[in-house]
This record gives structure tokens, C-alpha cells and sequence, in this order.
């Protein structure tokens, strides 16, 4: 699914938010985790189990009101080889459900190895003359402290299979400045990082005005949101830490450009945790997701000008 | 295993050099393919099988005379959740035969999300009061733009699992200087980053005089490799772009310190294609990859001072 489709959808829903899809057992209620926690089992994979049913129903919630998921690799990969089971069952549920879905790895590597993270997550790979989809996710998070070989296979494979990246630019913690706001002669690394994913995705914007190629910047940054506009006009924001990380929907009304258009911003915990703030229990963990979900929805799109 | 014992390793075997795994079927003798390409299998773990063959015996014939093996993370990925499950299975069987593992991951997130990162591949995760062990690799490149925060959670890991990590510092591609070579004030990106591996391992060290911390420059940059070494005098190099990319014995010399030690020298496509050099059908593949280790053994050796 390319940025166009997205933008569609975005635009269909009024709702420029994207749900993350934390995979932490601590997130999912008590009754659900015990259909799956049965004498026997390898616990990794109950885990996983238990996530994989939370993922679902919160999908079966919010499709229908918000755009995109947003998979973070790391605690897939914190269950082994059945959190990659998981991810790929999760994609694919998301994508069934005519979701734009990013995966969060923020990988990043040399130019041949680079395309291997290329054709896993955003490709495909010829096995026995046969082309196989590792993942098929329709978007991946990169970092791209190798520079441009680093990040060629990766536009190569968004041309060729209207794919997406989100190039790592200003990230939303505390010590992000630590190398990210140095000035290299009159430029913060951050502004040189956002120079070059304008430049990265020019050949890749599509018919929404937007290119395939965007940029994470942290909503708890909100100076840098507008100040890093300035050299991505045509790139899409990923925008975290909206909510549990401090990020106010004023701050991220920065994000957006004059069209409204041009960022979307990410809750995870937020939505996902909804139930806490309820009955505690997650009786309804759906539904709570889905309130909050909109509750962000309105907030933020109040707040765009 | 720790930085400590791996140095041991090296002063035993009498070499500072790391087999790299890529889990790439076109390094895999067709003879070996055949065996698991079975009509009606599902073809990502037929590739994943055939390759954890090839692991395996690679391994069986490398234990005795190399220290350490780099799988790289990619190339598993690639695969799909297949991958993942032979990963897991390659660590387990090269920890067996009493290789250092360092995945190679390129691994970067904010403070919670780099927990989990490393819980997942330097340590465990606690499931119903159970402690499970996701991947258990010793050891993890990571990638250092988010800044200190981002660290902080390997280094925790490192302290109390006995387990290292190599942050990249300066990466062996073309491209590595359109960052890393910017000048910061009077110090490049890449020094910037040097420093603050000193540091970040300056508590880390263990017996052996070598930090837990490590980075990773590349052996293109033969120049860097000695500039870099006045910031990280108590860090191991992992040296990266030895042989099939470039860099050559006399160039990595300048990785080591006076004492001998202070770098692993990574070869990946030259060990495990030794084969396709002798009689191109990999009759004898793991004894041609063992011949190629002990060759570049004797010559990386002989550039030591």
C-alpha cells in the first residue's frame, strides 16, 4: 500500500492517527492472557498467543476510524522466534483489514545487507524461482546514520513496490539532541538528516503531493517540527510521543502542513492501555481503545489549523 | 560470555577473527539445497533449513580455530519468522561448540523500546515468574543516533549479563562519511561518537584491560582506524569490510593495539564462499571455509605488530 492510499484514508476518516501495536503482555488483560497461559505450553508462545488476540480485536476496533498501525519491532523480537510469528500474523490481520501498516525497526545497515532488510519487511525474495513476502509490511522505519548507500535499497524497493519509509530525523527522547542537534558548520545534524530525506524522496512523490520517503520527528520537540518543514514540504511526519511521552496535540499541530495534511501522529500505550482508566479489568478493552482513539482523533484534528 | 572470555579465545587460538554468518542460500552448495528443497514444503523453511545445515557444519569445521561468529541479523530476517527460528537455532548451536556470538542487528530505540532490544538478544524476559531467554546472543551492534538514553539499557544488560555490544562508529560503506565525516565543532561525527563509547564502556571493563563496549569501524578506513583508537583505548574493534570488501591485512593492522589485541576482523563472504574458489561445487565446503580461515589467521597475524 503506498503514502497515497494512506493519504486517502487519512483524509476519508479526518483522522491523521496511527495506533501503535506495543507487543507487551503487561498491556493485555488478565482474562485474556489466561485463555492462553495453559499448563504445558512454551510461554514464549502463550505470550505471543495472548498478544496476538489483543492485536486483533484492538484491529477489529479502530479500523474502521483510524488509518495505520504501527508494530514495534523490538518487543516482537523480545518473544523470540514466535514474536516474529506474531508480527507477521499481525500484518497481516492489519492489512486484511485494509490498514497501512508501519513496522518500527529503525534498521539499518550497508548497501547489499540494507537490501535484505529492503526485501524482508517492504519486498519480497526469489526462492526456487518462486518470489516469496517475508513480511510484507507497507512501510518500515530506518535509521540512516550509513548515509545515502545505506538507504538506496530501500527507495529502490518503495519505487518498485509503492512502499514506504520513515527515515529517523529528530527521535522523540530525552538525549536526542545528544548528537542529533550539533551543529555540522551552520546546520544541526538533524537539519542535514532532513536535507537529505527531501532529497531522498523526491523521485517518489506521489499523485497526494507527498513522497513515500518521510521522516520521524518527536512530538516532544514541537520547535523542530516546524523548524524541520521547512527542507521536508513534501515529506510525511511520523510523529511519537504524542501522550504517554509528554507530547501535547497543541505541540503536534506543528507537525501539519497548511493543507492539513503531511503528518501522522502515533499513540500507543494511550490507546492500547485505554482499559487502565476504566473498570481496571479490561472487560472492554476494545471499546475503551476505540473511545480513546477517537477522544485523540478530535483532539488533534481540533488543534490543525 | 563476556568480552573477557572471548579475549582468552583469541590468545589462545592465536587469532582475532570472526566468521560472519549470512544466511544467504546462494552461498549454500547446490548439493546441500537439494536435500531440503522437497516438493510441497513451504519454501522459506526449506531455505532456512538448508542453511542452518551449512551454519552447522561451517561451525563444526571453524570451532577450534575462530573465536567468534557474526550472524547477521538481515539475512534471517529475510526469511520471515523461518529465519528467526534458525537464528535462534545457529546462536544455540555455535554457543554449544564455544563460540562468541555477536549478532549483527544495527539495533537503535528510545530508552524503553532499546530494553526490550536488549532483553531480547543480551538477556531475558520474565513470563509468569518463568525467566525466558529470547535469542541469547553475547554480544549486539548497536546503532548510537538517539543518543546516551538509547544506550543505556544495552549497557545495563552488558553490567549484570556478562554481555557486550559494538555501537558503530565509523561503518565500512562509501557513504559512511556523508555523516560520520562531518565536522562537529573540531571533532567529525564519528570521533564524537568515539568518545562517547569510551566513556559509555569506561565502567564496563573487565579483566582482560577491554571494555564490555565496543565499536564498529570499518576496514575500508584504515586511517580512521588508528585516529579512532586515541578515544576507545580500552574498546574491541569489530572490524568489518575485510577481504570482499576492500580492505586488505596491512590495512586492518592498524585496528590493534600494542599489546596484540583490541580487534576482531570480520570475514563473511570469504570464508563461507571458499568454496566457489576451489572446485565450485562445495564437495568439500567446509573444509575450503576452514583453509580460508586459517589463511586470512596466518596473514592478519602477520600484520600485527
Amino acid at each position: 500500500m503506498s503514502i497515497n492510499t494512506l493519504v486517502n484514508s487519512i483524509k476519508k476518516l479526518g483522522n491523521p492517527s496511527v495506533a501503535g501495536l506495543d507487543a507487551r503482555i503487561e498491556y493485555v488483560p488478565e482474562h485474556v492472557r489466561a485463555k492462553h497461559f495453559v499448563e504445558g505450553r512454551d510461554l514464549l508462545t502463550a505470550v505471543a498467543d495472548a498478544i496476538f488476540e489483543f492485536n486483533c480485536a484492538l484491529i477489529d476496533a479502530l479500523y474502521d476510524i483510524v488509518p495505520a498501525v504501527k508494530p514495534q519491532s523490538a518487543y516482537y523480537e523480545l518473544l523470540g522466534p514466535a514474536g516474529s510469528i506474531m508480527l507477521k500474523k499481525t500484518i497481516d490481520y492489519a492489512k486484511s483489514r485494509g490498514m497501512y501498516v508501519i513496522l518500527d525497526g529503525k534498521r539499518n545497515d550497508i548497501g547489499a545487507t540494507a537490501e535484505a532488510y529492503a526485501d524482508a519487511y517492504l519486498g519480497k525474495t526469489l526462492v526456487n524461482g518462486v518470489m516469496c513476502e517475508p513480511y510484507g509490511a507497507d512501510c518500515l522505519t530506518v535509521n540512516a546514520y550509513l548515509g545515502t548507500d545505506g538507504i538506496a535499497p530501500f527507495l529502490k524497493r518503495c519505487g518498485e513496490n509503492g512502499k514506504g519509509i520513515f527515515v529517523l530525523v529528530k527521535t522523540s527522547n530525552p538525549s536526542s539532541g545528544e548528537f542529533q542537534d550539533r551543529l555540522m558548520g551552520d546546520k544541526k545534524l538533524c537539519e542535514e538528516m532532513a536535507k537529505r530525506v527531501g532529497e531522498w524522496g523526491s523521485d517518489l512523490v506521489t499523485e497526494c503531493g507527498y513522497s513515500e520517503v518521510g521522516a520521524v520527528v518527536g512530538a516532544t520537540y514541537p520547535k523542530e517540527l516546524s523548524e524541520l518543514r521547512a527542507y521536508m514540504p513534501k515529506n510525511y511526519f511520523l510523529v511519537p510521543g504524542y501522550g504517554a511521552q509528554g507530547g501535547k496535540a497543541s505541540d503536534v499541530a506543528n507537525a501539519f502542513n497548511d493543507d492539513g495534511l503531511g503528518a501522522i501522529i502515533n499513540s500507543s500505550r494511550g490507546i492500547m492501555c485505554a482499559w487502565k482508566k476504566t473498570d481496571g479489568v479490561g472487560r472492554n478493552y476494545a471499546q475503551d481503545a476505540r473511545n480513546e482513539a477517537i477522544r485523540m482523533r478530535d483532539e488533534i484534528v481540533s488543534f490543525i489549523k
